[in-house]
């Protein structure tokens, strides 16, 4: 691989462990020629991501794609101020008015914009404006200088269900991203509302280009494994070219709390059988037993890489600059 | 004057008339070195602007401080794209849904976000986020490219009141711009509540250093007096050494519907006896018979100019590119 070609590295998840990824990618630019492309879940149904889904029958939850781009954004001044702009939430009112008296008194009721990002409202209005996501999303990007792309995985809205198992055995069905993110017990199976969502041209594009895929970090049953749900995003994962690197979580979560390290893995497969894995990438301090994280990998056919990527106050959340340290000699290696 | 000095120029105003003075400006900076300014009323009380006064104790209605950014807006199609979204409204939701049976149903009665331009919404958050109106102006015109700065008349709305006197001679106190705009009858009186806001030190350090002052075109009782009626704003415009241009409109408006286009220049004079005027500019086909207007001027020191500002298809709208024809001999003369 020359130095003059870029690398093209594809990004999946949602929410907070794909804004470390794609805050770490960035970091590795400065080290390889990266071009990026983020594609992200579209289940999100709580927050104000929902509440638009609700009220305005949003075509896309916005806030994951949000977070998306604010981590893509420019270090210049201007960029960043946009990009906190995007992800400054409206402030509730105070229920008491200081204004003087016998003047208008303002309806509290109707204080709707609170706890709204602003650039959930700038990308719903953009999308309004421009009646195409791929579109609003490559305007918004623009408007924060952002380092790469950033897609959906889908061209609208699904839902995400879970058949979950209680802790006494009990089956029930877990609807929407947010119950099935808190539910308590373990997912036995997961599906899309509808199940064969309209992939979007532009993601399966770049899937089909790309030098790397990149799974994870990130909430493993609504912002990782939706990807492979996608029927068309599935087909193109397994029929590119492009090497894979899963980096996995530094522990596990609620809806992940039955799961090992090693069963992050198995998942994978479990949701997508053909997905082949060239490198995955854990935190030693962080993955426990490497044995069985190091078989699960093999498993899937991939070599595992530890590497401290965890911040240093010995919270489990990925350090953007370490995870680049790990991952530049990785995505920079020759094939 | 040198060419390479910049020809400093203040436009005061509000809405459509602002905007058409301002793109004038925008166009003359082809033929001078221009740097424009932007001074805009803050008393809008109506739509969007108006909602976000009474629901979120909006410290500034963002509506006409919006329409200047969006007319001092590079060409540029990214520029130009982010002043589209500025501009755009969210629709109103349907009554009638098309989602699956079964699925949640929206509740429209919480869709507030109809009729709210995007650029509102995103100044209300970038005040609120920064603090500090100047710097979420100076930001949000960074966003757009604008050329010129875009500053309010005062540091926080105003309400506009005025005593108006009926057909029948009755007399009563309207309150509210909106409401003073669409009354009938003749103003008598005008006035801020409160009588004096505090002014915006940045606006008076403009109005200081300008070569320039324009006053309208614009509604005349509640886009370009109310200027007039903040003390710290009026006294800086009469100690200003800046020469002082005032358009004038073409027809009467509901508010104005009492007043001779001289009658227009007498207001000025009414409202701040101290304003001295060095030019007029009207619009032949419309300002009827020049005599008295040319006298109305000359009380208040001007020459009256004529010459085709209006569009072509006759309705009474200053054309941008007329305007700026007609401005650029004015603007570049030698003191």
């Amino acid at each position: 691989m020359t130095a003059a070609a870029p690398i093209r590295v594809v990004a999946f998840g949602g929410g907070h462990g794909l804004s470390a990824s794609l805050r770490a990618l960035r970091h590795c630019s400065r080290d390889l020629n990266l071009e990026i492309t983020a594609i992200v879940t579209v289940g999100d149904d709580g927050g104000s991501s929902g509440r638009l889904r609700v009220e305005r029958d949003a075509l896309l939850p916005p806030g994951d794609l949000r977070q998306a781009l604010a981590a893509l954004a420019d270090d210049h001044p201007t960029a960043r101020r946009t990009a906190s702009l995007m992800q400054h939430r409206f402030a509730a009112m105070p229920t008491q008015r200081t204004s003087p008296p016998g003047e208008r008194r303002a309806d509290r009721s109707v204080d709707t914009l609170a706890g709204h990002a602003v650039g959930n409202l700038l990308l719903l209005g953009l999308i309004e404006m421009l009646g195409d996501p791929v579109r609003a999303l490559d305007h918004a990007a623009e408007m924060v200088g952002a380092q790469g792309r950033v897609l959906p995985m889908a061209l609208h809205a699904v839902g995400i269900e879970a058949d979950m198992v209680g802790a006494a055995g009990e089956a029930t069905t877990v609807r929407g991203q947010h119950a099935v993110a808190v539910a308590d017990g373990r997912v036995s199976a997961l599906r899309l509302v509808p199940q064969d969502p309209p992939a979007c041209p532009d993601a399966i594009a770049a899937v089909t280009a790309a030098d790397w895929l990149i799974f994870g970090p990130g909430s493993w049953y609504t912002s990782v494994l939706p990807h492979l749900l996608v029927p068309e995003l599935a087909a193109a994962i397994v029929a590119s070219p492009a090497r894979r690197l899963v980096t996995l979580n530094l522990s596990a979560d609620k809806e992940t709390s039955g799961l090992s390290t090693a069963d992050h893995l198995a998942a994978l497969h479990w949701y997508l059988p053909e997905l082949r894995v060239d490198t995955v990438l854990a935190d030693a301090k962080w993955a426990g037993e490497p044995e069985p994280v190091r078989a699960a990998a093999l498993a899937l056919g991939a070599e595992l890489v530890l590497a401290p990527v965890a911040v240093a106050d010995g919270s489990p959340r990925h350090d953007p600059e370490s995870l680049s340290v790990a991952l530049v000699p990785v995505l920079g290696s020759a094939r």
